[in-house]
Parts: structure tokens; sequence; C-alpha cells
């Protein structure tokens, strides 16, 4: 028994590649991006009454990793990434069946000429994605603030404090969306986005990943992460 | 483009049909439910870490329902029934890809030689429905109390008050879960199951719908539903 299901909108996102994207929904508010609806499910009313929600369920497609197929257990960065879970108690991509789901502040509703997008922010979800289902997020159903998790909240005093460097902040000085970027590069790297198995002393090597339309290069020090350089990528990304 | 996913696991429930599943998760708590996985995914190892949820997320398909195909605007019982909004601001199971997601309570985590099940209460899925992916509920980040919702929640001076005739009293006597069916009926019944474009003046018509091993026969009145027999059904289930 085989279901097939198509890709309805795709995401357009600062965050082009898995590496450095914020690891759950809500963690960097300043991340915005955009639900795009290809041209068949593009229709004003299959959005009617969407704007009165605050946050909406993306059900998206794994397709980075996808091609790997799954593994019965998982190693979640949240845990230390030395504790192996179930990968039904995890959120991994690694699942059978590679469906995610992600929760994300609806800022907008925009149903021009042109298409049906819908601005999000607070995402986690790379360039690219394929959406295959939107749904409203509904508080009284939805929202269960006892429940209790084996995950354990990200603790204010394991943050890493985020130093920038002279260049880089000239570098976000001379941006229109400078102000805004430095606060999201902050909560960004504040979590330390290196998989935990590489999270050891290597304090020259110079990291990066690629955000919006450049290469932001960082290191590490004991308990801070310096920003180094926001280098222009060379894959000029249509995105702004 | 196109995605082909299987089941990993079967819903048994106590709703044999569609008619008279709770509208959505959490409203009847009586309710109770398994999640038996398909042999190949029944590993004990896929769940380590689970019990230390005390809620899931069950992504899964709308089977009754999809080859029906979609529809860009529904009509929510929950908003009275006449008013349209789109497919996405919904929950409806008339969707581009049929996947529904239900949060329930998980009760326990059963995993001895004969396959792996999840006990699972407040379900609002059909018998036999099958599922794609479980997750965790993860409280910090799915649980947002303060999102504002288009649907409007229950009120509790909506809801009808449950009479039992003296046959169905009796009929509950005697059978071992008869006290806790007895407050599931009342739970199910209270919020009027009917569709919105059936609930005009028709005093005298029986309703019934499968439940567990019987046929729950009602009739509704004015304010109040009064539950008249539990009727064997022939067509017995194999669930208790």
């Amino acid at each position: 028994m085989k279901f097939e299901f198509e890709p309805i909108a795709i995401v357009h996102s600062p965050f082009k590649e898995k590496f450095g994207v914020p690891r759950q929904p809500g963690l960097v508010p300043q991340a915005r991006g955009r639900v795009e609806f290809l041209p068949r499910f593009a229709s004003a009313e299959a959005v009617a009454g969407l704007p009165g929600y605050s946050h909406i369920w993306i059900q998206f497609l794994f397709d980075r990793t996808q091609h790997e197929g799954w593994q019965p257990s998982v190693r979640p960065p949240r845990l230390g990434g030395n504790r192996r879970v179930g990968v039904f108690a995890s959120r991994s991509p690694y699942r059978p069946n590679p469906i995610g789901l992600s929760v994300v502040r609806l800022e907008r509703v925009v149903t021009d000429g042109s298409g049906v997008v819908l601005e999000i922010s607070g995402l986690d979800l790379v360039d690219g994605t394929p959406v295959l289902d939107i749904k409203p997020y509904i508080g009284f159903v939805d929202s269960i603030p006892d429940a209790t998790s084996g995950y354990a909240v990200v603790r204010p005093d394991a943050l890493l404090q985020v130093h920038f460097s002279p260049l880089a902040l000239g570098q976000l000085a001379a941006r229109q969306d400078g102000e805004l970027l430095l606060q999201m590069i902050r909560r960004l790297l504040e979590t330390d986005p290196r998989p935990a198995y590489i999270q050891e002393d290597r304090q020259d090597r110079v990291y990066g990943f690629r955000l919006y339309d450049f290469d932001l290069r960082w290191r590490v020090g004991v308990g801070c992460v310096e920003v180094l350089e926001l280098v222009q990528s060379p894959h000029r990304s249509a995105e702004r």
C-alpha cells in the first residue's frame, strides 16, 4: 500500500543550506521567509480565512536527506548528540516517511494577481523545501502547555556570547537590513549550530554557512562565538 | 514531482465509522485506542524514549475520503457548517495531500514479543486509519498558548443535555466498561455529532453509529439528546 503526494508550495528562506538552520521553529523570530503556492494550488479561495490565525502548521518534505533513508534510532543534537533515542521519539529527518512538521508565525497572506504567498517568521526550514500541507494552528486543540517532554528546554546559561569583528560590524552597517540581521545572527549562533560530535575544542577552525546572499564566517572560543565576516556568495540567490 | 509514502502503523479505535468521531482530539478523553506498528516498523529501538512524553503527534492518511479529492473551500462544522473558508484555513480531510494531524495522549508503550503498540487516549481517528508518522509533542516548541484562532472554542452553554433511556442504562450496567462508556457517550453526543446541514428540527429521526461492538441509537430533542439503545452490531469487530 503506497500513497502518492505532490508539493503544493515551496519555502523561500534565508537559510540556504542545512547547516545553520535553527534547531526548532520560533528560536529565531527575526528569520523571515515565504511559502509560495505552486500555480495549481495558488487560489485566493483556498487561503480565505487564514489571516485570522497568528500561526500555521507547515507539513513539508525533508528533501535534503530523504535519499539517505531512515534509522531506528538517532542522536538528537538537543540531547548533546551522544544519547540515542528512537526515531519516533525524535523530530529527526531520517524517518520512514520523511515528513516534517513545523509551526511558524503567519505575518501576512498575499493574494495579488501574481500568485498566493504566505509571509512567515520564526521558520526553521531550508530554502526550497517542498510543502505538502498548510493547516491553521488551533490553540485550544494544538496547545498543551502542561505536556511533559523528554527534551530539555534551552538553558539561558548555556548560551554562547556572540561577538562581532570590526569588519563584520562594518559590513552589517552598510546593509539596509543590518540591525535586524545582527540580531538574527546573534540568535543563530548563541545556541552553537555545530553538530554535537564536532563541538570539541577546535578554536582555530573557521565555520561558514550561506545566509541570504552571503557566507557567514565565524569561529568558536571558550563560551563565545566570534563573527568574522560576511562574504558575498558567488551563488547569489534570487531571494532578498 | 511526486513523493511516495507507505503506512508505518494502523489505528485501532472505538470509532468504526466517520459519523460519530469526535470533531477534535482531546474532546473525549475516555476514548481509548491503539497505534499498532506494521511488522517492518515494529522495532522497540524505534520507540525508545517515547514513554518520556505525555502526548504524541499522529500524522495519518484521511483514507475514508481521499478518493473524493480536494476542494478550495470547505464548510467546517465548528463554524456552523454554513460559512465557507479556504481548505488551508481548515483541518478538513478534503485536502490536496490528504494528511491529517492529531495530538493524542500517550498512555503506554507496549513492546513485547508480539509487536510494538502505543496505547493512546483522547483520539479522534476512525478505526483502521493508516499512520504515516509518529512524533513526540514537544511542549516548548509545539505549545503556543497565546496563538489566535479563527475558530470558536466549544461554548459550555451550547452543549446538549444527554439523557439515557432505561433500556440503554440497563445495557450499560450489564457491561464491564459500562461506567466509562456512559461518560464517553455523554461527551460524544453533547456536542451534537450531526453535520450542521441536517441540524434542523427533526426530532423523530433516530440516528446511529458504530462504537466498539455495537450500534449506538439516539435522537435529538430540544436542547437535549436521548440515548435509546445499544444494538449489538452484526459486523462485530475484533476490537474489544
